[in-house]
């Protein structure tokens, strides 16, 4: 599917949606232009209905209406006079007496709006309703159904029950009798990208600047004749994009992954911590790593807070967690990288053996993935229809599938496809090795959730802990207490047990070929010789992976509040 | 009280101090050496009692001893064998065949150990115990006692109750009757600093590194005959820095303010979100920013999360907070400053006056304090058996403090030391007058935490909303809706309404000198004109600084986890 994203749409079909949208810019900008004329044609001066509406910042209600937020509206405000603040999503002229309007709140909550002339007759012949009803001229309903889409509005209305459910909104059961109402903030007449584009599927996840001669949006038509915008015009309008259903339910269940993660670590004792993302040296590897000045010396931006995990764990804090950005300087243009993405990051004494630290790991991501579907159904539902995707399969409590490295590329070799027939014990898996594991996984054990354990040392860093029993896999390369947990064939966890013994630690260091005395490593093996420190171990869970292979998002972006691209830093 | 620690100790004390640490370092060098021609004269083959002690990564214990935490002992456990892994803080000998220990786990849990031989008799004339007895030798007795301070260890025991309170530890009713001891992890025989030295107040704060005819570390002796040490010293030994309860509670005490501030919110409805540490551009301002080379652009270091809360607001997300890193390129070595703290952010739709954001401000903040003295009792009375402090002062509910900046200044003309008889009331003020009028206000109003609000825009940024009223104050500056907080006198919180009017925004950018077409600003003022924002308004704490000012703190540095200054970047 990414590929596909990834490749986008054809010339073809580019050259056509860039004629299209001109099209609808240019309908959409008439449009706004004859409303326009006709708001300022109404001479409010004249208007028995001109304290009811208007654009202000400060409109003044009446003190018996309550104010409150469309999602707290239930059938107990029926017969009601209320105030709600929300968008206006759409409106349209019933007739010069009636307009409709549609109000969203809340990121998803939609109910319908109705405004009906009271003052009888026109011009000279006009005549003010009776004492008690609400004044509301044939202007006012002209001036509510021409508010520009998007625009942040107040009313005063009565509750009612409509006539029968309103299926497009939310809210069905419920409508508002519009008597008053103000624009606090208008939208423009033409939007960047509609609502209708931004809630459908993004059509190009590439990070390209359009070419000159593309420079009108690439907005390729989306099947039920809406154009669907790219990731580009997704982003070039930060606040559309975000308004759309599908991004305010990601951007809750995220929120929700953050949550079940520290609830779940908090009742098992574990303490936050917060590690540095500027760091003295590139500790862990220099390629990968964006240097910077930093009054006279060089500063680092942390990859991961593992050495600092360690050193809160040497510091006695026994089980620690930490939620925080870390960095990669990788010049990868493709919808699975990110320059800064969130770590879920935990470390734990262990006490008599590292499956321990699988456990709470496994724990911790089966609290999220059970959570998720339970607290965030509706959003899930959302999401799915937008960008559609199968269940995602949880093994039954008890029946966790754990392989370790060497059983899974047997697997691999004998149940995957062709290509993999070769695959070795004692060689890291490619990206492509490991989702045709996932499907070999989900087909054999019904489950999308897995771990892998026992990785080669050599697919691990200088710190994994070697597996204790001597344990060696193909070519006489001895596996590690490390492991990766997977979800739909995708990494979103690595862990494993570390090193303590400083002098087992050195030997590894000097092994892998790094200097035990170079910047950074010295201190880190310093806090190992300096005092005791006790066995342990923990993981490292990408936040943006888990949401967007849980939801099976095109691409991991989706899942950010501000994704960060080679080539994209701003907004 | 800072200027004293910043300033440092004389020279001659310097000397001082540097011989009696040099002499401190022999003696527990020679007493090290000592120890361990001791236990390696011991021939643990001839021992009766060798299975029951030693140093292993892996203790195997009688499967009938329950592994628990020192937290959790209470008198339910009196009379119950236990298997407990702790730190072995302190050891003593008593006789050749008595010992005592001192055991700590959980941050600040103590618990005395005593280990009494059960055979009887030396050398050839040894009797074995009854069966069913312990077996535990002299030369047990001798390896537990000679165990390094601050090793890692597991020790199976019979819980006791002592024949009188062990006063020296936190559980003073129970002590354990140690029958097996095993090391995990060995600290050196000569610690970096020691757990006494650690557990002093730091002697010295300056991030200088010490010139190289200084090069012992600079530990001035403390009144109770124990050196303290300097800030150096202490984060070049980060793990024993740790270990002391006064950084362990002090640890407790942040997380705790975390906690009380994503409770309270998320309680009224606020959403998390998560603002990129890379940016696009020196959005605001760039003096004090860190700039790094990203793919052949410039990136930088976020210096706030604002422009981003705003475009969440943009977003329709209602409400939102963030907590993370914000960075600042200031060159100022000083316990006020760090180059990386941690932002408690919030930002919020406004429905009728910014007063409503104060109130949620303020609202969270004394939930915070009022939460510390509840919650955190212990630890407080912890961290003020080290850096002893004054009460703080909380206003009584409703007799909260608010003044208007002119208010204040007045107060400090009028009642505040002699030097501030002339300040403006169109200028901002310098800490100095902070600190003045800190202490008029509390003695004035009784309180520790306050509002200054309305401030003259000539001291606030290009987003700052210009009072509605007109107010002007001094010579003809206007006020805007823009407030600080403070605790004891220094300022934890800045905030205010912004301007959400994408004219009324652009002319203020100009007014303050901004080209409103510069990188980062441009895309800020698009996202105003793309879409209508509501009114809005929100605050950024300084986390690091509730910490510190609360508890009244020499340095902001102590309240950190691993403090970032223009010195200091490892570990």
């Amino acid at each position: 599917m990414e590929e596909d994203n990834a490749a986008g749409p054809s010339k073809k079909a580019l050259k056509k949606a860039e004629a299209k949208a001109k099209k609808e810019a240019l309908k959409a900008q008439r449009a706004a232009e004859r409303v326009a004329t006709q708001v300022s044609n109404i001479e409010l001066e004249d208007d028995p209905a001109k304290d009811n509406y208007g654009t202000t910042t400060n409109p003044t209600f009446s003190a018996d209406a309550e104010e409150v937020e469309l999602r707290d509206l239930d059938d107990s405000y029926d017969g009601k006079k209320v105030v709600i603040r929300a968008w206006l999503q759409n409106s349209r002229t019933q007739s010069a007496k009636m307009g409709f309007v549609e109000l969203r709140k809340g990121g998803n909550w939609t109910i319908q709006g109705l405004v009906l002339a009271t003052i009888t007759g026109t011009g000279a012949e006009s005549q003010l309703p009776a004492e008690g009803t609400p004044v509301i001229s044939r202007r006012m309903v002209k001036f509510i159904t021409a508010i520009n889409p998007e625009s942040f509005i107040a009313v005063e209305a009565q509750v009612k029950r409509p006539l029968e459910p309103v299926k497009s909104c939310r809210i069905s059961t419920l409508e508002l009798h519009i008597t008053k109402a103000f624009v606090l903030a208008a939208a423009p007449p033409v939007l960047g990208m509609t609502m209708a584009a931004s809630s459908q599927p993004v059509a190009n996840f590439s990070d390209e600047e359009p070419k000159a001669e593309e420079e009108v949006k690439k907005e390729p038509e989306a099947e039920g004749g809406i154009p669907a915008a790219s990731m580009l015009t997704h982003l070039d309008n930060i606040a559309m994009h975000k308004r759309a259903p599908v991004q305010q339910a990601i951007a809750d269940i995220r929120i929700e992954v953050k949550r079940l993660f520290r609830s779940y670590l908090e009742e098992r004792r574990f303490k936050e911590f917060e590690p540095p993302c500027l760091i003295g040296a590139a500790s862990e590897g220099g390629a990968n790593v964006f240097r910077l000045a930093y009054f006279g010396q060089e500063a680092f931006l942390a990859q991961s807070p593992q050495f600092y995990k360690q050193f809160e764990i040497a510091g006695g804090r026994e089980r620690v967690f930490s939620i925080g950005p870390v960095f990669r300087a990788e010049n990868s243009n493709t919808p699975r990288h990110m320059t800064e993405f969130t770590g879920l990051d935990l470390e734990m004494e262990i006490k008599h053996s590292y499956t321990e630290v699988i456990s709470v790991l496994e724990g911790v991501l089966l609290h999220i993935l059970r959570g998720l579907r339970e607290r965030c159904a509706d959003e899930i539902q959302i999401v799915r229809s937008v960008y559609p995707s199968e269940d995602f399969l949880l093994p039954e409590p008890g029946k966790e599938v754990r392989l370790n490295f060497a059983e899974a590329q047997k697997l691999l070799r004998e149940e995957g496809p062709e290509e993999f027939r070769n695959v070795r014990d004692d060689e890291d898996m490619s990206t492509a090795q490991e989702k045709a594991l996932g499907a070999v996984v989900r087909a054999k054990y019904n489950t999308d959730f897995y771990v892998l354990d026992k990785f080669p040392e050599t697919a691990r860093p200088f710190y994994a802990k070697v597996d204790d029993a001597g344990t060696t896999v193909g070519d006489n390369v001895r596996v590690t207490n490390a492991f990766d947990f997977f979800l739909r064939g995708q990494e979103v966890l690595s862990g494993g047990q570390r090193i303590n013994d400083p002098k087992e630690l050195e030997e590894r260091i000097r092994a892998k070929g790094v200097d035990p005395n170079s910047e950074g490593i010295k201190e880190y093996l310093t806090t190992f010789r300096q005092v005791g420190v006790p066995p342990h171990g923990g993981g490292g869970i990408g936040l943006d992976r888990v949401v967007a292979w849980f939801l099976a998002l095109p691409s991991v972006h989706l899942a950010a509040f501000y994704p960060r691209t080679p080539k994209r830093l701003l907004p």
